[in-house]
Order: structure tokens, then C-alpha cells, then sequence
């Protein structure tokens, strides 16, 4: 193992190298726009003229993004090349214009409580697309909570959120999600580690007590939902488990997961008799962590043997198991690394560490070969047999400061984001890939200048067996100078780069900002493989179920009912411009139960609903019935309206709820 | 009284009519395309290189747009001409990003409760920006909420909600936010009626017990808060009260507003024995409604003079009042009209009622001596004094189907939203503009096709005493087919169109999806005239109270620290890249009391915060410090940890909340 590979251009104070490096960016930018503009001998009007003479009004876009929403706990639709923001998806966070958490879709959210308690936001990460054969193909979107542990899944014929499943084993996850290369599973892992379920233990306990996991959640394509009942976790070892990503093709069937402190830090700074350095040192003083290599098929098999414990009701394959089974191997890599990204071929596993300069490339032919060979340095400190380094590398090559993710074109080129030089570089893989670029294999091509701080990177259909290229999008974290100022907090900034060419030419050609939230991740597919419904498919649609339901309110049988002492049902439809009926009249302390339905046919006929006092908010879609309840416990006059601007009467599609005093 | 001249074109069915444009404005935009391709001879290919080569990254723009999110609740800000999206403003709905209702913001979305309910979304309609000499100033912005009838003020230091106020006469409101000339006052004017406070009465009661109201709040601008001590509201009759005005120059002091359903109706449609006409129908009979005319002047010196009563501890000037001291007349409009907008000058009075093709000028100076001669066509069932219609009208202008809104350029343009032709309209003024521009005076001059069914428009300073003309957008509510198919609920669309021409050259130059509320109004303000913060003045910053907080964390002060037998207080800093202290350790069943400062002062090095399981999540920018309150009913082990990627070891930025359990 050649451990001075590794750290040879080591980040002292990331802090003040990051400052530094928006520093000097910021020249960078200004002198951008000077120099198009001088090339081109335009001025700054000319630029602007041009750009809005040519801004293509009323072109469809080539491809779609899937972002993460970051702390937002929502996801957005973005096109490409347009870099237009074409949607928000609520999912974590309940958001009224959808009409998700405000008497429809609470039950989604419930389902994500925690411990007991409602949590209504989340840390989306890492979209994952659902894949056919390790390709795109438009029908499902999972993405993560980091902050609770938590999955969500999105049906892409509506772009809304199905289904919120709670980790019972863990309280934070960064590693998913992560698809299978026919979606039969999707992978989540624990980052910071706790004891399992989050129980309490004191930190003193950490190696004992505090555990880590990669949860395989069994997905059920034609139910579109997670399966509980068919899905298992694996232990590992209490690092932090950070990114990961699938095997394809030769690599099918595993799963590569990399991890931070691997020196089981616990921190501690800042209390009193503590000597323990901060996290942000004592995660990073040994100068390799380790690379996870999980044999998912045959964890499956053992699962499905019975070989598992079950722990906070779910079952969990023991490291124990694991070890003895030879589903998991270990082996060095570049130390605190943040992305691992397989190949299109699945032929090479690319990970980058961001406090090393090198991107490590391992090959899955040495990796097999190796374990075959049980060719192992030696064991970790919990007994999994540890790979040996120099057995399955195949290249290092320099990249610059802080790398971090890579994505794959259609031509030999791997890219990868450099968080501390703000850039995207531009690299050759070898092996089969080699003939496909005019330069030497493993070498650095070119690094583009991106402002500022760039985290992740996407490129069209970059991380599938057969990546399109000719877009690249850069998800930088700061934006600083960029745009025109809205107080201390920034939007961060996609931008996009033209990869269309060979060679060192790979231009920034458009600066999205996006100040709606904190995109990690995010996914990019050709437009042409989503299939979105225009409007649902009848009358009478739960969106929930997706089917008819059959309780859903129709033009003639609109009443309202009394069904019990207290308990009121309202079946009501919605039409351009009115509601029937328009007078809804219960008694103080009643249940109400409300069905309603949009009997629109036409694309884009969207009805609102809203009633004051009670919280209550809907959008319903063309052909849409959705079903809330509430108590009546105050009294007094309501108004309740339709929302959406439907039609030139729109503000006369309104009616009261008239709720009746106690005496 | 001219009745003839209004409903010439009525239209019979407008839901219908709306289908019909829609769809013959599909193949205009088709045909848009393939038009400007072939004009310049190039390909669909040729299109989209040139927008991306000539897209001015790194410019910044030269316009802000403030837009209403609508249902949303939340303001979003957007750049012009770049038409990017800069950030969102979260007001009436809680917004994690932002972390805004989730740990930190509650007791402002508290005010905001509604009869002692949360109500945790609005439907912002009409942004207001703060004003000096009938300018915008760049300082405040206010918006309301029609759906609970709420006011929020924006601060525009640092673009965060200070205040929600929740009118206490009414539950519904259309009519606001508009400001005086130099924002002594912001309206508030209630839609949808309701007996006084949103009690119960029978529908049979209307014209008895429900009632029309306008509030002025009085904006105390050194506090930057609305204050409540000195606002009041003016009676006004049953009638749907919709968009308004204010006067400015010529005719400062007086407020204007229009009206719908001064038939009174009460709907019922679909109420068993019920005969009314759907609402849609019924508030449409009367061929004309009625422009209010208020002295806010005068209503402020009765107000001042106590002549008032007090009606759900507000006061309010009776009817009575008002017809008694001339705060109030009325005169004819167009029926169902939905915008009523003031000249620069302040002159001129124009009114759209979306069911007439007119759009019908009324005299400030013929208003005056109409009321100085008492100049009466008769009173209205209310006792309200009726301008004669021919005495104080100017002009009418035929501009097409369904105008709605009214803006102003420099050169004596006007310009309308045509909600049902798609389009819109440019037309001269006359008076004092006339000389302004080449053509006849009140003449329709071009119509402009936009995609689809525009509600309000925004031009550049477009309601300012000193529009700017360049730019102006259409704020388009539905989109159809302009953009990739993103499932049932499709993006609204804001389309920029180039203004700086004179005459018929007036084309539209950009699309922007915008796929995260239903914005309505939207003023455009000129970006230097925003002073934001980059950074808060101080480290200590307290936002709400713009002060620093003498109990703000700093550095060498972190503890955690027992104040009493079931309660903690914590002091933490946070910095790239740690929290001060890293552990937390408390009882189950503690109230824990966290201050949190993040001690950066770098631009757009802001530290989120977030806790697992108590739904805790903070946004603290450089400066910032925040407090927020749990109690630890729950045990386990938590990690918090920073969610903004604000460093390269930010993974490495967390700690842990350890709640031990009780015995």
C-alpha cells in the first residue's frame, strides 16, 4: 500500500482556502463577461441585446434535471438547456400551491414521522431515477432525508410523492439514495452513527454501542411503493458512511460506499474537560478511509435465508454474518473522500477525496480478483478483511483541490467537480474508453473555472451505462458576486457547460440561480423518456391510489349529508367557475368529511381550494378527487374559494361554510 | 349615464372562451418559433447555440421583480431581463431553506394565527413596495394574504418577513397590499363578505349583517412594524370590493377601488330549494358596479377626531360616517372589473372590467368638481352618493377581450392585460401625455399575443409617478404547451417583452416557467435603488429586532448551563467548520433554551442548523444569531448538524444532542 499517494497537496484550513478561493474567483468573473464581450467586439448592451433577441421563447427543452432540494426538503424540475425552474415536487416539506400537507397528502407526511413526532421538513440529498437495465427510464424518483433518516418516493406520471418511509435502525443518512440497475432495490446508509434506533448511550460507549448500516428497501414497481415486508439491512462498522453508488454491467451486483472517520472520533469540542479535538480534525487524522465493497446479490440471498436478527423490527445482517458470508471487503481510499462513482461499462470505481488532489480509479477485475485471491492488507479493527490497496488500483490522476464527484461522457472523458478550485475538470479514463478520446489514457484534459464552490456536478445522463454528454451542469454552493444582491442569504448557482467538444474547450454558457433552496444532487435524463400525464386519466382520480376512486363526488349526486350526531359528508365538484353547492352549513363541534372533485378535462385547468380558519388548501388537477376532513369547532361565516386563476370568472368561483354556534 | 357603452362584446361563457384562446394561441406559438427561425434563416439548432452563446453569464440585471407567490404564501424575487429566479421570500408558510417557522420565526407566523388557529399558508396576491414621493424607495415591501385576510411586512435589509398582522373585521381580502405616496398607510380591503370578525348569520341576512370594509394600517417606518394603535378601517357597502389605487400628485390624499357583486348576491347553486344562479352568474347581472372614491385625507382627520366606533377592538368609521363627511362616493365602472390603476400624474383613473372589451378613463380634476357640485346620478341602496357616470369619465378605449390590468411607460403609453385575447394591449394616453407619443391620443396602438390568458402585467417602475418604459412582463397564468411536460400541474409562465420601441414593434423576448406558486401581482422596482445587506452589521445580529441581542453566544462563552430543575440553556457558535461545543447533554423531559450565533463574517457564509426528531432547522447568515425552545420529551442520541455546504469539511460540522433517559 502506497500511502504518500495519498495527502501530497494536503488542505491546511479548508475554511480559509475555501474564502480565498471565492476571492479570487470573483475577478475571475468579472473578467469573463469583459472578455467575451472583447472577442466579440460587443459591448455589455450588445450583450444583452443579443441574448434576449436570441433567447429561444416557446422551445421545448432536451433535458430535464431532477435536483435535490437540500434543506428545503423538496426537489426541482429544472430544463436543459434553458436551466428554467419548470416545478417544485413537495416532498419532505408541506407546500400550499401543491396542496400537499394542508388536508391532502398529511398522511404521506405522517408516515414520515419520527419517534412519534411530526417532522415536517427534510434534507433531501441524492435523487435517484428509476433504471431498466442501468438506464434512465422515467417512471420513478426516490431521494433521501438526511436530517431524519427517511425515503421518499415520487410517481413521475404526476411528479407528486407517493410514499415517506422512516430508517428504524438510524436518525441521519448522506448515502442514498442509490438505485439498483433495475430498481429492485434502493440503498440508504447511516452517516452519523448512533445506537440502533437512535436509543440513547453515552459517547463514551461510541465503538460499543453506536452502529453502522446500509438499509436495502425492496421496491415494489407495480404497487410504486417501498416494500417493507421484503426489505433488510446490513451492519457495518461505526464510520460515517458517506456516498455511494451501484454496480452495472461487470460490477452488477455490487455496491460502493466510502466512509469518514474511520478513526471513530466523537468530538466533544468545546465542553468543559473534554480533550478531544473538533470533528472537523478528528475525522480526518488517519491518511486513507475506507471503500466499502458490498456484494448486494448475496446479501439478498442471505436475507432471504433467514440469516438475519431482527433489531427495532426490521431484519439486519450482522457485520458477523457479513464477514463470514464475504459480502463485505474494505480497502484504502484517499482520505475523507465524498464521491464513488461506477463507470458507465461498471468496469472502474472512481473516488475522489476531497482532501487529497488525485481522483483514485480501482478496477472491478482486480477488485473480484482480489477477493478471490482474499489478497488482504489485513482486517480493520472490527474484522472485515481489508483489500489490498495496490492490488486494485488502477490510476490516480491529479485533478486539483478538493475533488469530489465525477460524472461520465459518451467519449472516454470522466469530469469531476473540485470544490476548492471552483473548477470542473475534464479527464481520459483508460482501458476500453481509451480509443474513444484523442488523448493519452488517465490524464487530465482540461479544468473550466466555475464560480463558486462547486459541490456536486451532473452531467446529461451522466451516471447511466450510456451518458449523452453534450451538457454539464455544475451545482456550486456559493454564488457570492454573481447576482444582483437579496440580503445575506445567497442563492447558489447552477451553471451550465457547453461539453459538446473535445478537447480543452468546455465553455460556461448560462448562470441559473436557485434561491429556493440548497441543491446537493440532482439527476439529469432526456425530456423524451418522461411520460408525465397531461391531465389524470378520468374523472374521479386519487392520485394517492392511482386509480378511480369510487367515493369521489360527481356532476348530480353533489350534497351534503349528515351521517351521524355530529359528522357531516360533503360531496362537492368543481367546474369552471363554480362550486356545487356553494353553501355548506354545519353545526359547531361537527366532523366534517369533504370530497371533492375537478370534473375538468382541458390540460391546465388546475382548481384551488381553500377554506379560512381550518388550514385547509388543495390543487386539484384535471379530473383530480381528493378527500379532507376537519372539526368544526369555530364558529362564524367562511368563505372558501377557488385559488388558481381558472378562468376570467374566476374570482366569482367561490361559496360559504357557514358553521352554526352552540347554543 | 351611458349604459350602451359597457358589455358591447360580452362575453356569454368565459370558461369556454378561455379553452378557445388557449388552444388557438397553441398554434400561434407554434408558429412563433418557426416565424423568427425563418425570418433570420436559421434552424431550431441555430436558435439554441446562439441563445447559449450570447447568454451574458455573470451579468448582473438591471430590474428586480417582486411577484406574489399566490397560494404559495411566499414573495419570490426575479431578475430582469435575465428572468432568474434570485430567491424566495417565505411570509405565510413555514419554509426550511430559509428556516423560517421551524425553531426560529413562529411567534411572527403566531401573530398571523387566525381565531386562535394556526394557519401556516397564505395566498399572497398584491405586493406593495414602500414609497417616497410616489416612488419606490427600495425599503419595505408589505403583501396580503386574501385567504385569512393577513398584511406581512418584508424588510428588504436582509428580504426576511418582520410582521404578520391578522385584520380583525373580515376573513378574506383582495384589495391590498397598495400604499400612499409616501407609505404613511397600506391598504387592506376586504373580497369575499362576512359579518363583522367572520361570525356566524344566516346568507339570508347578507345585506343586514355582512359588510364591506378598507383598513388602513399606519406603517411606523422607524420601527419598521405596522402599527396597530394608530390603524383603522372605513365601513363600506356589501359589495365584493376588488383591486385598488391610490392617488398620487394630482390627486394625493384620495384612494380608489373597484367593485364586484353589487347585486348582492348570496349564490346557493346546488343548495336543495335554493333558486339563486350560481355566484358567477349572479354577481354578473348588474350592467355596471361601482368605483369607490375615498378621501383617505379626510377619513384620517375623522379618525383622528374620534369619530369612530369600536367594532372587535378596532375602530372603524360607520357608513354613516363616511357618506356624512364625503369620505366616500361611488361611480359606475364596467362590470366585474379587476383593475383600477392611477396615471403617473396622477390624472387619470383606468379601470378594466374583465366582461367589457373598454377600457374606461375617468378625470381625477372632473372627479373633484363632480363631487364639489354634488354631481349626483342618484344614490346607491346604502345612501352612497353616485357620481354621474358621463360627468366624470374621460374616454373610453376599445382594447379587446377580458382586460384586467393597466401599466404605464414614460412616453404616454399605457398598457393592458388581455386576460381572454391572450395578449397585450398598447395604447396612447391623452392630457398632459399626449404630446408624448406619435399617435392620435386614447387609441389603441398594437396588441402583442402572449401564452396564455395573462392576468396582471408589470412594466419597469411601471406604477411609480416616474415609469421607466424598457421592459414589461406578462404575468401569464396558464402555459399549456410551452414547456416540458411536467405531470398535471403546469408552471405558470412570465413572459418578458421589450418595451423600448415605439409603436407596433413590441415583441416578447423570454419565457419563464415558474413552477413554485401561482403568482398574481408583481411590481419591478430598478435594482440600485435595493440596499441590501450582504451581511448582518454585526456578529450577534439579532433579525427580528435588527439590533444586535446582548444575549448572543460569542466566542470563548459557549456552555451548556442548568437554569433550573427541568431546564438548560445552550450557548453555541458555529464557524468553519464546528459548533462550539460539540456536545449537548440533557434529561429527558428538560426545556431546553438554545442560542445559536454564527460568527462569520465572510458574504454567503451562512451555517444551517438542524436537529433530528424536534423538527428544528435554522438558516443563520453571517452574523445572525437565533433562539429557539424545545422541550426534550423524546431520549436517544441526536446528531445536529450544519446543512448549508459551507465548507470542504462541512460533513465534518456536527455534534450531538444526547437527551438521557428518565428513570
Amino acid at each position: 500500500m502506497t500511502l504518500t499517494r495519498f495527502g501530497s497537496k494536503l488542505i491546511l484550513a479548508a475554511g480559509v482556502v475555501a474564502v480565498g478561493t471565492a476571492s479570487s474567483a470573483m475577478a475571475q468573473s468579472m473578467s469573463d463577461v469583459q472578455k467575451i464581450a472583447k472577442e466579440r467586439g460587443l459591448t455589455t448592451q450588445d450583450l444583452i441585446a443579443a441574448a434576449q433577441t436570441y433567447t429561444p421563447t416557446g422551445m421545448l427543452d432536451e433535458y430535464v434535471i431532477m435536483s435535490s432540494g437540500g434543506h428545503s426538503g423538496q426537489v426541482f424540475v429544472i430544463g436543459v438547456p434553458s436551466m428554467r425552474l419548470l416545478r417544485s415536487i413537495a416532498v419532505f416539506t408541506p407546500e400550499p400551491w401543491q396542496g400537499y400537507g394542508y388536508g391532502v397528502g398529511n398522511e404521506i407526511l405522517d408516515e414520515g414521522n419520527v419517534m412519534g413526532k411530526e417532522n415536517r421538513w427534510g434534507d433531501t440529498h441524492h435523487p435517484a431515477l428509476s433504471e431498466t437495465n442501468g438506464d434512465y427510464d422515467g417512471e420513478w424518483l426516490f431521494i433521501n432525508d438526511k436530517s431524519n433518516a427517511r425515503m421518499a418516493v415520487i410517481d413521475l406520471r404526476d411528479f407528486e410523492t407517493k410514499q415517506i418511509v422512516k430508517n428504524p435502525l438510524f436518525i441521519n443518512d448522506h448515502g442514498g439514495a442509490f438505485v439498483t440497475p433495475n430498481t429492485d432495490y434502493i440503498f440508504q446508509t447511516a452517516q452519523y452513527n448512533v445506537p440502533w434506533g437512535a436509543d440513547y448511550a453515552p459517547m463514551s460507549e461510541y465503538k460499543e454501542s453506536f452502529r453502522g448500516a446500509v438499509t436495502m428497501w425492496k421496491f415494489d414497481r407495480k404497487k410504486g411503493r417501498i416494500d417493507k415486508s421484503k426489505s433488510f439491512a446490513i451492519e457495518l462498522p461505526p464510520y460515517w458512511q458517506d456516498i455511494a453508488d451501484c454496480g452495472k454491467l461487470e460490477s452488477d451486483g455490487y455496491f460502493f460506499l466510502n466512509s469518514i472517520n474511520t478513526e471513530l472520533a466523537t468530538g466533544g469540542f468545546g465542553v468543559k474537560g473534554e480533550k478531544n479535538p473538533p470533528f472537523e480534525a478528528g475525522v480526518s487524522m488517519n491518511a486513507t478511509d475506507y471503500l466499502h465493497i458490498i456484494n448486494w446479490k448475496k446479501a439478498e440471498k442471505v436475507y432471504q435465508a433467514g440469516d438475519y436478527t431482527m433489531i427495532k423490527d426490521f431484519p439486519v445482517i450482522s457485520l458477523k454474518t457479513a464477514i463470514a458470508e464475504g459480502l463485505l471487503h474494505l480497502t484504502p481510499e484517499p482520505r475523507s473522500p465524498h464521491g464513488v462513482d461506477v463507470t458507465p461499462k461498471g468496469d472502474f470505481i472512481v473516488v475522489s477525496g476531497k482532501l487529497d488532489p488525485h481522483t483514485t480509479i480501482y478496477s472491478f477485475a482486480k477488485i473480484k480478483k482480489a477477493i478471490a485471491d482474499k489478497n488482504y492488507s489485513g482486517r480493520d479493527e472490527f474484522g472485515v478483511p481489508v483489500l489490498d490497496f495496490d492490488a486494485v488500483m488502477e490510476a490516480q490522476v491529479e485533478v486539483g483541490l478538493g475533488p469530489l464527484h465525477t460524472q461520465f461522457g459518451p467519449d472516454g472523458y470522466a469530469y469531476t467537480s473540485l470544490f476548492l478550485d471552483s473548477a470542473v475538470a475534464r479527464w481520459t479514463l483508460g482501458g476500453v474508453y481509451g480509443p474513444l478520446n484523442p488523448e493519452p489514457d488517465w490524464t487530465l484534459v482540461t479544468k473550466t473555472p466555475v464560480h463558486y464552490n462547486i459541490g456536486h456536478l451532473g452531467a446529461a445522463e451522466g451516471d447511466t451505462v450510456s451518458p449523452d454528454g453534450k451538457y454539464l451542469v455544475a451545482y456550486n454552493k456559493w454564488s457570492v458576486d454573481r447576482f444582483v444582491g437579496v440580503g445575506p442569504l445567497l442563492p447558489q448557482n447552477f451553471q451550465l457547460l457547453d461539453i459538446s467538444k473535445q478537447g480543452t474547450d468546455m465553455p460556461v454558457i448560462y448562470d441559473m440561480p436557485l434561491g429556493i433552496g440548497e441543491p446537493h444532487y440532482a439527476q439529469i435524463i432526456k425530456a423524451d423518456k418522461l411520460n408525465p400525464w397531461s391531465v389524470y386519466p378520468e374523472i374521479g382520480w386519487d392520485p394517492q391510489t392511482q386509480s378511480v376512486d369510487p367515493w369521489a363526488p360527481r356532476p348530480k349526486m353533489e350534497r351534503v349529508e349528515r351521517t351521524g350526531e355530529h359528522e357531516v359528508e360533503v360531496y362537492m365538484t368543481s367546474v369552471r367557475s363554480h362550486f356545487t353547492p356553494e353553501h355548506v352549513t354545519v353545526k359547531q363541534g361537527d366532523t366534517v368529511i369533504w370530497r371533492i372533485t375537478n370534473t375538468e378535462r382541458a390540460v391546465d385547468a388546475t382548481h384551488g381550494f381553500s377554506i379560512p380558519v381550518y388550514n385547509i388548501t388543495l390543487s386539484l388537477e384535471p379530473g383530480e378527487t381528493a378527500k379532507f376532513e376537519f372539526v368544526a369547532d369555530v364558529a362564524g361565516t367562511f368563505p372558501f374559494y377557488c385559488t388558481e386563476f381558472c378562468s376570467a370568472l374566476h374570482l366569482e368561483m367561490m361559496g360559504y361554510l357557514m358553521v352554526e354556534p352552540n347554543e
